[in-house]
Formats: C-alpha cells, structure tokens, sequence
C-alpha cells in the first residue's frame, strides 16, 4: 500500500560537514484518474499527488471539473486491475489508479476535458474567459450575505489546522486545506503535495457522504490563493476561503464575481487579516 | 499589455473594524502556447501564469517536455494574433496567446502531448515510470561529479534571491527562480505564481540564448521542491538544484539516479542546510 510518508537516506549538511540522516519525506506520487461509463474506459487525468483518500481525490476532482455534480452518478469507486501482460508490474501501480464507475443512464459531458479551459469563442484566451468558463460549468453565484464570521475565528484557524496536522508535524512539507464550521469547529482536514489535491480530497469526501453544497463551511488552506482554488470553493458551494498566503489578481476577481467572501495573508497570531 | 501586478480594491481586516484598501497583487492570467509547423498551427498547452516573459516561458516549457531540443528549430515567436470574427475582443487576449513557429524540416513528437508522460508500458502508472519516462524523453544523467559548491554560497542564495526581487518586495506572492555561478553570482532571476513557470521562464531564456546545455549553473527556487522542478533542471542539464522547501520522495528519488545534487531547506542565515 502506498503511504503518504517514506524514509529517505540524505546528507545533512551544517557548516562545512555533513553525514548520512534518514529523513522523513512527504511522497509524491501519480495518480491515474479513470471513468468507467457503460462499456467506455476511459482515462481522464494524472495528477502528482501524496497517496491517502484516493477515492475521495478522484470524485473531488471529477465534481470541482464539472464533469460530475452528484455521488447519486457514481456507481463505484475501486482502484483501477493492473494493466494485463506484464510479468514486471511495480506493485505500487496497484495503488496510483482509481476507476470511477458510473450508474447505467448517467450523462457526462467527457468533451469538456478536450475543450479548452480557459477559452471561450468571444475572447480567446484571457482570465474574463476563465470566469466564464466556470460560470458555465454550473458554478453557482453564492447569496450576497455569506454566514457572519468573527474575527476571531479566523484567527483561530492556523492553530486548529496545526494541531490536527500529524504528517505535516512530521515533515513540515505538505500543503493542507480544512473544512470548518462558521463558528471554527474543524471538520475536516486533508494534506498533500499539490494544493489542489488537498481541496479536492475535502470537497470529494464531503460529496461522496451527500453533503452538497457545502453552504455552512468556510475552507482554510495553507498556501496562497490562485484562481483554480477558488473555483474549487466556488463548485462546491462554500461561501468562504481563508488563505495563509495572497491571493492572485484573478483569485479575487473571481471571488468578487461569485460572491465569495475571502480572507488572505491569515497567520496565527498576526493583527492583519485582509 | 499585460502587467505582472494590479492594484484591486480589497477590505483591510484588522481586529473587528475594516476598511477600503488598495491591494497591489500579483496578476494570474492563462497563457496560451502554440506551436505552428509548416502549415499545421495547434494549441499545445494552456498554463495559469504571472505576465511577463512569456516567449521564455513558451520556449522553456517546449525544451523541459522533451518537445524541442535547440533554439535553432524556431523560426519565431510572436503574439498569436486575435480570434477572428469576434467583435469584442478582450484586449488582454493580444497578450495571451505566444505562437513558436518552427523552421521548415523540423521533426517534433507531438504525440507525446497525447501520451500520458507518467506511465509506461512496463509498469503502469507510478513513480518508478515517471522517472523511466523522463530518461526515454532524453533527459541525461549527469556527471557524477557536480561542481562543487561551498556552504556559504548555499547560505547567500536566498539574500541574494531577495535582494533582486521587484515584483516580490512589493507584492510577497509569487513562487521566484534564479540561475546563479558555482561562486553565488546571479545571472537570471524570474517571478511567477506558479514555481514551474518561474523555472520553465530562465530556461527558456537560456535556450533562446544557446546557453544550454546549462552544465555550469545553479537553479535555486522560493520553493518546495517537486518532481517536476527536478525534472525541469535535468532537462536543462543543471547540475545543482537548491530550494527554500522540502523535497518529495520523488523529487530526491529522480534527482539520486540522474545525480542531480539537491539541497534542500536553505533559510537565509540558518544553520541547517540539507
């Protein structure tokens, strides 16, 4: 099975000396993403990834594309057979493909992986055509007034993430993203080497338990704020993003285009929110 | 033109009051990159990127995927020129799409776009294949005798790094990269919200300048180390990657059979480099 920590043999230098160290390292890994649609297998996506939740990766990452909207679509989520007549398969493959199989009926649109992203015919390419673009992928215009959170709560979220943290206690190498409460209750909470991930492991478990939209949530994210982001809050709902780090131009325009309430550069302790 | 920073009107938080405040943020905004071959013209990638080099950056990313080789198998670069038939187009769009224009004869692999770069046949999907993809692209193994490079020089990067920051002394939000001698001296340093393209922008640049390969510098990134950054310097014949975060297992697995020399977790005056 594949873990999201290994021991790694390195040289730790100091000053001009350095020796053998066995060192904790947060893995990186592929992770094949396959939908299967009547008798159509399909692969849909590799993204580099720290192996855990899997599964709930795969219907994250299917829900935040557009392709699905509903846990009521998918019929089963199991990691994908090796692939057939090799006498030589690594056995982690076992472990870095996940098929999602879809209920007989289901409607998906699989050309909207082929389409480009961040084009629309009546600009080109530009940041507006990715607003857009999402805009059309059913990303809802959250309700003006998003839930009241106190300052103090925001304040509260860096310490509630870190003691729930124990890879990154570890290894202080993993971004993390967290479901909490408006009044602060951490609910859930996730790491990996790609950000993104980390989003999508949340938002995939909360919609495989049937718990869309995510409407009484914020999501606190150890890293900065980028478009792709806040399109992942925006898909599944949630009214607020809290961000250690700065948000992109487009991050907020985005925001501000869907109503999405966003507190950045939050650090513990800090008197500065914004 | 497309800046790398705007000014957006934001909320300053500070304790339970707030105010209207002029952010200065740094600008995300997708690029477009077109590779045009005799008569054959098609999109090859769209990557979410900071404003500014961004023929570099369509070079550079054409050289680390293994697509292009030399400089002398373009033509041209130049602005794609704007979608016809839309009478509103966005302006922004002229500066969001780079056309590489080959000269006549080239041979380019673009099927290995369609191919999935992390799997082979031999193992499936997995780290062991995304390292034997890598090597199957061309990527070289190294020498295994880097040159060598003392302590204080590793320790003087990332003051050296801040001191020829613009963007990010103002801003605070953007991934940086920097080609420096075996001595510390900086050659190159560039900016962008994603690490990948930060590095993709300096090779990039050294290709177009036939520089490459790149067998005498240092690449020194703000960041976390991935697979991806490991992969990108083995490209450019790099021999010394060193960066502010942790690597992942696979980024210190690659770089440990191309003997690519990593150090990881440099702060500026700190005591512990490794």
């Amino acid at each position: 099975m594949n873990r999201p920590i290994l021991t790694v043999p390195v040289q730790k230098v100091e000053g001009d000396s350095s020796a053998p160290f066995q060192d904790l390292l947060a893995v990186e890994e592929p992770l094949e993403i396959r939908l299967q649609h009547d008798r159509d297998d399909k692969s849909i996506s590799i993204t580099m990834r720290t192996p855990g939740n899997d599964f709930d990766l795969a219907a994250g990452f299917l829900f935040t594309e557009g392709i699905l909207q509903d846990a009521a679509q998918i019929r089963e989520i199991r990691w994908s057979p090796p692939v057939e007549g090799n006498a030589g398969v690594n056995p982690r493959q076992l472990g870095n493909s996940v098929t999602v199989e879809l209920n007989p009926g289901v409607q998906v649109d699989l050309d909207r992986l082929e389409r480009h992203f961040y084009t629309t015919s009546s600009c080109g390419v530009c940041g507006k055509a990715s607003i857009e673009a999402i805009q059309m992928q059913g990303c809802p215009v959250l309700p003006r007034n998003s839930p009241a959170i106190d300052s103090s709560v925001i304040h509260h979220l860096p310490e509630a993430m870190r003691r729930a943290q124990p890879v990154f206690e570890r290894t202080g190498r993993l971004h993390a993203a967290a479901l909490f409460t408006p009044d602060g209750t951490l609910q859930l909470l996730r790491e990996d080497v790609g950000r993104h991930n980390a989003v999508d492991k949340l938002i995939g478990a909360e919609m495989l338990a049937r718990h869309m939209p995510l409407s009484d949530r914020l999501v606190f994210v150890s890293s900065r704020a980028s478009f792709e982001l806040v399109q992942k809050a925006l898909m599944a709902g949630i009214p607020i993003l809290a961000a250690v780090g700065a948000p992109s131009s487009l991050a907020v325009e985005t925001a501000q285009r869907f109503n999405l309430t966003c507190r950045f550069n939050i650090y513990s302790g800090a008197q500065r929110v914004q």
